[in-house]
């Protein structure tokens, strides 16, 4: 039996650069994947769903420039050449990945590995009827669909009218009506991707407002935004049941019916742990989630777990970093993970983008709190190239320590410029140092800029 | 005579913004300004161009967007309409300026004003017959287009044939064949615009590349990109006379003539110096330009010099920071002035941007230097928008100090990104700090994360 130094258990952005890392530090290192390296974020969610908001995008500038001076007709969306599209960008991006492991000396094991225990030297994964060893076990098993018990749910997956993130994305055929379940960031993205290309979406969601945890203010703006596009929303609804050609849910009491020809089941994500073999370690679990450290240590010394089956911050960036943290604890560097300044985006338009601490957050752990807002407007690119944006942008800011705490925006480029806010953070500069940072003239990341000095 | 703490000369960036922070600070503020609030960046320069490039953006994207699923027809481009919202666009801007001036209680004076030299508490301005004194005197003249002595030339702008970055951004009509005189980024901007709009545009340039100092790998990039939009180089070629319909150009020491109906001349800008007094204060110049030191002193006790005038980098966004470290030497904050840090931008498509050293400036500052150069396309959100895009990164790092001095890009979100390098070579962090940063995925900015992992 193979010995190996580290054996990561799922091929995902988490698992791969674990791997990769582990293999830069002399380690010697295996991964497993049973489907395509690059995971769910790579194959199923970030790549694929900007693939089609791009296409949607360009869709949306060629029909509605008019203000800008540009007029089209018979302007056409054909979304089973964007499907391909999207294939070709997957596809390459998992030969990129392939090639990465290949050049790093990382043996990938393409197949179902599951965790048989502690063996002689560390823990032993079998797959395909092989078994290797590792003096390290990192699991990096992702996460998966919540399918919640509602009547028809299950029914309505096996005959293909409800689809979740993976099946949506190869339909090659758009949907006259679509029902979204959910209308957290994943559910929005794709909703907001099929309004924008013809569909009508209805989007139903149990709490009164959409995107989850994003600012109210910046919740308020994006809904009216995609109002305006058509999406229809039902919050604080809750579904009841799935039909064979439509969704009931519940409205103020009331039990309503939409008709549609397709549903799109976007309730959440939960950690995919079962039927991988880690009882037989005894790791302390959280519900479905491995618990971990901010060295992303388990409780069972040796083994770690990266990535969404943690369930701290499903973003396929965490795990990136998650992954270094644990292989600079294996390697006995100083490191460990924070989780309070990850960036995270919704990549609709107007784009949001966010970091750190809400104003409600920074004030329940104790510090007294400033918040400076201001439209992008006093950006002078902004202006330039939208009509009637109301795109904003908030910083909270620790009066007492004089740093920024928290960053969240809505308008263009705001997914890009988040890195600036998110740097300014992290390095806990003072307003009055960073106010001597020379921005480029126009742009709209000058927003943060302005900003800052309006602390 | 009313009494100033400060009289700011020229209501352009440095000098708008040089008169707002004064008046910040508890300084009496006036700034002077013959024409527009905002200066040639807000009304001729950086904002119009933008304006104008977005819409040609969008007017691409509808053309050219079949690669992405989007197909269209009879897309019509109306540039008297992309003028008139450029208008608007600058007018918008201009009064925003206007209300901050009011708002921080600065006393604009608009008409020509002279330094007519010291009188008892500082110096003096006299304009529209009156007279100002300030106790120090902040000159914020700007630059102009330079002429060069080229039979012809003077007699083709006042006839309306050649004209500068100012009328060119008044013309409701797009010319059918366009000659611009001068490859730099001013003239590069515009000559992209006309180009893809639908104008026959050819460039002539005296060195033997575009784009000024920006680093060669990138201008091959940005040839390759502006030769397959139709745009003819002429390179190392020196411009020997304008006739009423033509232009007349050596190339290789042939004599040859170019037809067209409208020649933009963009041979470069020089200091605005001229007739506005500066005789009178027995300043130390360089040419036309005003010396500083690094707190944008002059030699004169009391007498600054910001923006374009001094003749170091003219930028917009040198002259915000200029105005700033002048205001904070007049108030006795500790802060001076680093020219080494400053972002540039050339926001064609591709766009392309610079902040730091180049290897070669870095090398002949004595230190040992790593380049790292990788493909965009390593971002996934860069391969997921572009089809076959060349755009790269290049990082420049100081090895025996760990720390970045240099950060070149051509690609998508350029103009946006280049800040995260600029904070990374201003903050002077290791590379080993700036890999615990946690990037947003998937985006283009992750191009500069991949990048510092492989110095």
């Amino acid at each position: 039996m193979e010995l190996f130094d580290v054996l990561v258990l799922g091929g995902g952005p988490g698992g791969y650069l674990c791997a990769e890392r582990a293999a830069q530090s002399g380690l010697k290192a295996a991964v497993f994947e049973k489907k395509a390296l690059g995971g769910t974020c790579l194959n199923e969610g970030c790549i694929p769903t900007k693939t089609l908001l791009n296409s949607s995008k360009m869709y949306r500038h060629a029909k509605e420039s008019e203000a800008f001076g540009v007029t089209s007709e018979g302007v056409k969306y054909d979304h089973a050449k964007v499907i391909e599209r999207k294939d070709k960008v997957v596809k390459t991006l998992v030969s990129g990945v392939g090639a990465t492991m290949k050049a790093n000396k990382v043996t990938v094991i393409s197949a179902n590995g599951v965790i048989k225990g502690r063996g002689d030297n560390g823990f032993i994964i079998e797959a395909d009827g092989q078994s290797y060893e590792g003096k390290r076990l990192v699991i990096a098993s992702g996460s998966e669909t919540v399918v919640p018990p509602v009547p028809g749910l299950k029914e309505g997956l096996e005959s293909g009218f409800v689809v979740t993130n993976r099946e949506v994305l190869d339909e090659k055929t758009l949907p006259k009506d679509l029902v979204v379940i959910g209308g957290g960031v994943i559910g929005l993205e794709m909703a907001y991707y099929f309004a924008s290309v013809g569909t009508n979406v209805t989007v139903i969601e149990m709490m009164p407002k959409i995107a989850g945890a994003t600012d109210a203010e910046i919740c308020k703006v994006l809904t009216d935004a995609f109002e305006k596009r058509g999406m229809v929303f039902k919050l604080s609804c809750k579904v009841l049941e799935v039909k064979k050609d439509s969704v009931i849910y519940e409205e103020n009491g009331e039990k309503k019916e939409i008709k549609c020809d397709k549903v799109l089941l976007s309730a959440g994500r939960k950690p995919s742990t079962a039927n991988i073999g880690i009882e037989t370690l005894g790791l302390d679990m959280d519900r479905a989630a491995i618990k971990t450290d901010r060295h992303l240590c388990t409780n069972v010394s040796g083994v770690y777990a990266i990535g969404d089956c943690n369930g701290k911050l499903m973003l396929a960036h965490t795990a990136y970093r998650e992954a270094e943290v644990a292989v600079n604890h294996m390697t006995g560097k100083t490191d460990e993970m924070r989780y309070d300044v990850i960036p995270s985006v919704i990549y609709t338009d107007p784009e949001v983008a966010s970091v750190g601490l809400s104003k409600e957050a920074a004030e329940e752990r104790g510090m007294t709190v400033k918040e400076v807002k201001l439209p992008m407007s006093y950006a002078g690119r902004y202006l330039a190239e939208t009509e009637g944006g109301k795109g904003f942008i908030k910083l909270i800011v620790d009066t007492d320590k004089k740093r920024l705490v928290g960053c969240h925006m809505v308008g263009s480029y705001a997914s890009e410029i988040i890195m600036t806010a998110t740097m300014m953070i992290d390095t806990e500069l003072t307003p009055s140092r960073l106010q001597k940072l020379v921005f480029p003239h126009p742009t709209v990341v000058e927003i943060i800029r302005e900003a800052i000095f309006h602390i």
